[in-house]
């Protein structure tokens, strides 16, 4: 344990927000994964006077220059956004010896081989988990968890607002104007929206992902980049009578002669994880020589989603910064540790089949033992053919009950006359 | 760059066979990530006069201990799998000041918490992403990836075997017994398959897991415990007639009372992305308070796979063993990059719709200008009633041709005097 990590953030907008909120939230477990506290001590807003919360202790300042020089701090948050202002706050931090985490994609795709050079010779940091695909952690698994494979191809839905689109074209038979406008109405889209409907956005992202999984400098002027304006309802619905989805992508693929890169709409199997990506959801999908085809998926935006990708490289930062930091055996277990729920305390649904004599006041009886026990049942089928005197399969779903009163509902459906053969229960979850 | 990492290996099967073949393979890309070579000094495997691939240079002996104990090597990476001789190898190689590299979830299922506490009290990492879901690096992401959140549950597919067997079951509508013998056959289920389909393997793993989600600590005992016998074809076509399918899960969850931690078959919705996931392959969804719900997916076993988690802790205890580990920017590009291919020459496939006046010789006319060019095509279809005259819309998907080919196609079309208004080109791919 060392002392706190001293963070300073440019920007306070919605991710700076999100990032102040989940650090006070989740202090105590982001400490000991850490192994020490990470402190926000600066900020730079653009307009300093305006109140923010989760900022108490927090020095806040119009100049964010002044922040990225200020000399306690260790590691600088960018979060402006844009070109220049953060470029220059960027590298001057990196002169000052500070690591720097950021989730500016557009100044990684534009300025990122000047960034990382200078970050090599001035031996910080620049971490930068949140420019692609949000609250995903698919930097990291290229960078590390994939470190031992040549990457053959990746593809991904990195722009929410055009997997939204597509997605609401689809659902609602609607054109492309009209599922922008429910974007803008929604927040998933600009109310200036070609960085994201025309491709660049994603273009930024593949770029980065690109210079990570092919070891290139950052290739954003071989981007070929178009947007989904093009598409139409009816091509949608072509493609799925096909057996096929339309989907934005970028896609990154090493070949014979060399690397390409294209961003646009693509028809792929509908059968595809990547195809079952919808809304404003991102998934990266990454075809590498060992370890086969892995796919990364989750919120490619939003505050504490982004939040917890800025946090995570702040982690890796206090991790390589504290002294022992090979001590890479998970951390021990806190003393507050919780306990073990019985499994007859354990709550869920249930899936229920049985085989019974059909005859009259047989199904009441089943009925009444789950209802006698407060478990509600939310569906009956009943298979065979309902003569009276035959055996049917009744299935049933009941809704979320605890598994104490199932298993005695279960051994009292067993003693039944009426109840043949097994009793089958399967848990049922909706995982959501 | 540091000195080459020395490495010792306990176990040449299947994995270790694979370790080694994928070191040798992607040795300038592994030294690039890692920032120094990572050899192979040693190997301890049962019958040491068995040949071997890929062990050239590589000291191979019978006596696992010795290799754990040998004054040069810095990691020792144990794949021997089981209890006792592993336990005391992996023990005795972190007394020795030995980083731990291990694929071995029932030995940490059982002695972690012992094996743990050692590597704290001698400093040294135990890294074992090998361990849970093969090369999917899902323990990194747990660890890491998420280190900013509160887990609130992670349900994951983690036995490749009784997903194959469930899977098999569904596709063929066969009984459990004869998805078993196939999978058998196959190489996916052992001879004695008591390990795979009654559960305890998917125990091991989730133990682990919820280890790293919940810091508690090793929960092995507290694991609920199903396997898949009882699960009858006739279960799986209910469960889809009612908008469900049925997957062994290993269900982790952290509710007001505690923590509970159940493996069983399970009912889940048809559109979530884990009942996609099919076959061999391996998902872990994970529901965190500020990323919200991500998903990690890829193949659970094999030895490639395998190898790439293997390596990726190898290439992480590299990094943390090198003074300036925190130069976290990016490896300099390599000197060999691959260069940008021009968009012209990249090769996929197309969706083509385009609107064209129905009389005779018009199909013919724009099935020419495609075949001139060498491009077939797979699937024609022509929207509209069809009448003489009539303006109709015609779909058509080609096989995989040159960026360049087909544009040159394109500008031809509209040039048709039958072609009317727009030819939209849409980029199809299979992404396998």
């Amino acid at each position: 344990m060392g002392p706190p990590i001293r963070v300073g953030v440019l920007g306070l907008g919605v991710v700076g927000g999100g990032v102040l909120a989940v650090l006070r939230r989740n202090a105590a477990v982001i400490h000991r994964r850490a192994g020490r506290e990470i402190v926000v001590t600066r900020a730079a807003v653009r307009d300093a006077k305006r109140a923010r919360d989760n900022c108490d202790g927090v020095e806040i300042t119009g100049d964010a220059l002044a922040v990225a020089n200020a000399p306690e701090i260790d590691v600088v948050v960018e979060l402006i956004g844009g070109q220049d202002l953060a470029r220059a706050a960027v590298l001057q931090a990196i002169d000052h010896g500070k690591h720097i985490v950021t989730a500016n994609k557009s100044l990684l795709a534009l300025h990122g081989d000047e960034i990382f050079q200078r970050a090599h010779a001035a031996g910080v940091t620049v971490a930068f988990e949140a420019a692609v695909a949000g609250g995903i952690p698919v930097v990291k698994a290229i960078r590390e968890g994939l470190a031992a494979n040549h990457m053959q191809w990746l593809a991904g839905i990195i722009n929410g607002t055009c997997n939204y689109i597509l997605t609401a074209m689809e659902s609602h038979g609607c054109e492309f104007a009209e599922a922008l406008r429910e974007a803008q109405r929604l927040g998933y889209a600009e109310a200036a929206p070609s960085l994201d409907v025309d491709g660049l956005d994603a273009a930024h992202k593949l770029a980065i992902l690109a210079r990570l999984a092919f070891d290139t400098p950052l290739p954003l002027a071989g981007v070929h980049t178009e947007g989904i304006r093009a598409i139409t309802p009816a091509d949608i619905h072509y493609a799925r009578e096909l057996g096929y989805r339309i989907k934005h992508l970028g896609i990154a693929r090493r070949g014979d002669n060399g690397v390409e890169l294209r961003v646009h709409p693509t028809l792929i199997p509908a059968r595809q994880l990547l195809a079952h990506t919808d809304g404003v959801m991102n998934a990266v999908l990454a075809q590498a020589d060992a370890a086969g085809a892995t796919l990364y998926y989750g919120a490619g935006a939003g505050a504490d989603a982004t939040a917890s990708a800025v946090i995570a490289d702040l982690v890796d930062v206090a991790r390589a910064m504290t002294a022992n930091a090979n001590t890479g055996a998970p951390p021990i277990p806190s003393a507050d540790a919780p306990p073990m729920l019985p499994m007859a305390e354990v709550e869920t649904a249930y899936y229920v089949r049985l085989a019974a004599v059909n005859r009259p006041g047989v199904l009441a009886a089943i009925t009444r033992i789950f209802g006698d026990r407060g478990i509600s049942i939310d569906t009956i089928l009943q298979k065979g053919r309902g003569l009276i005197g035959d055996v049917v399969t009744i299935i049933m779903l009941t809704q979320i009950t605890r598994e104490g009163h199932m298993q005695a509902a279960l051994k009292q459906l067993r003693e039944l006359d009426a109840v043949q053969g097994e009793v089958l229960p399967i848990r049922l979850e909706q995982l959501a």
